[in-house]
């Protein structure tokens, strides 16, 4: 599979080393990974039409029952947060639940990210369930398509690592409806502390910024790495794997 | 109604003109956003069950097929981004759909939040559907919920703005499934430009700042929010405001 297959299916991240782990997707596991891309689209558009609906009450009532039944089919069978979901791969970039770009996720917008040769671009568009002041997007949400854009941008230049300090510089409001363009690249390296920056634009007007980043990233020492994630288990379904 | 009925409200912001405000809701409108409510419970358990399940695909699918029927039950009659819900209020402080604190939202934590003397304090509890690495909530939610909190201190301080920069600091990981405290205070104003400081602890902990945000905030002039806004009407379901 060529990487550029690799970084267009779902919930497919861009860990360096996600070309050499195409290989390990069964068919099992990739129509798993399609039916979790489509359980995502499904609660994406429920949690957009929820933010926009002005139904009557009791519809809106009905809907809550539907949903609560669809909570429930889902239910008998979770994962703690000591687990990793089993669809995921960290090493073969698959995160299929993150809360900005995942494919699983009812968050996300979900931000589409593709690697350039000095960096990554996202685009999405986002819905009136992301609006803060009216009929713009919260604040909030700028910050957190940036904080995973950025990081991507640092993870392409091989220095992956976590936010330690992120900046935001809110030039004007964000709208929503609207196909946005955004931009990061590393632009500093010191030891295991790498500094990204990047916008937030209108794919209309690409030149304009409307919201500007910079954030300083730092590379985990394995001993951090083994506190901080020692305890997760890889594959919340394989009793093995769960007791190693 | 006292003041703090008032905040106890499902969907009520703090608002300095929301107590005089409470007397508007008549008892239609009182069951409109109880429903809102109940469906935003319903959507925000299905979003975490989503990202926490492991049942079959073909479950999956099931589910995804029953939430586009609620989608679907939902989507006859929505507003655009011109238009406010019809159940919010602004001057109020009702915003039902706020992608932070709105009890309609199906994005929100949802972050609770009380006025203090001081400052404003936010409690929240983050489920597997707000993971960035495994195990702990994603950066950029941090910086949402800081984001809006700070917000609610400089707005309790007669203040209120829009942000035009915000820094996070990072100290350690946010853990999910873990009762949060957020504290915010304003720390400085300066004509129309307000900054607010605020931090993420663990309610076990709440002398530990996680993560430390600062903010500044700047008030609209009467033009600037009349060219942001002035196209936005104040109810979708009112054809007369419609043609205002």
């Amino acid at each position: 599979m060529a990487e550029s297959d690799v970084a267009r299916e779902p919930g497919r991240g861009h860990h360096p080393l996600a070309a050499r782990a195409a290989g390990r997707e069964d068919p099992v596991m990739r129509e798993r990974r399609a039916a979790i891309a489509e359980l995502g689209d499904a609660v994406r558009d429920l949690v957009e039409q929820v933010s926009a609906t002005e139904v009557p009450a009791d519809i809106l009532r009905q809907a809550a029952a539907q949903a609560r039944e669809a909570a429930a089919a889902l239910s008998p069978r979770t994962r703690t947060r000591a687990e990793l979901p089993s669809a995921d791969d960290l090493l073969g970039g698959y995160r299929m639940y993150n809360p900005v770009i995942g494919v699983g996720s009812g968050l996300a917008a979900p931000l589409l990210v593709e690697l350039t040769g000095t960096g990554a671009v996202g685009r999405c568009t986002l819905g009136l369930a992301f609006e803060g002041p009216p009929s713009f997007a919260h604040g909030g949400v700028s910050a957190m398509l940036l904080d995973q854009l950025l990081g991507h941008a640092i993870s392409a230049a091989g220095h992956p690592g976590m936010t330690v300090h992120l900046e935001i510089s809110y030039r004007a409001p964000v709208p929503l409806q609207t196909p946005l363009l955004l931009t990061a690249a590393m632009t500093e390296l010191a030891g295991r502390r790498a500094t990204a920056r990047g916008t937030i634009a209108t794919e209309a007007d690409p030149g304009t910024a409307l919201v500007e980043a910079s954030g300083i990233f730092v590379g985990l020492r394995p001993e951090q790495a083994a506190r901080l994630f020692g305890g997760v288990r890889p594959d919340a379904t394989d009793p093995q794997a769960a007791h190693d």
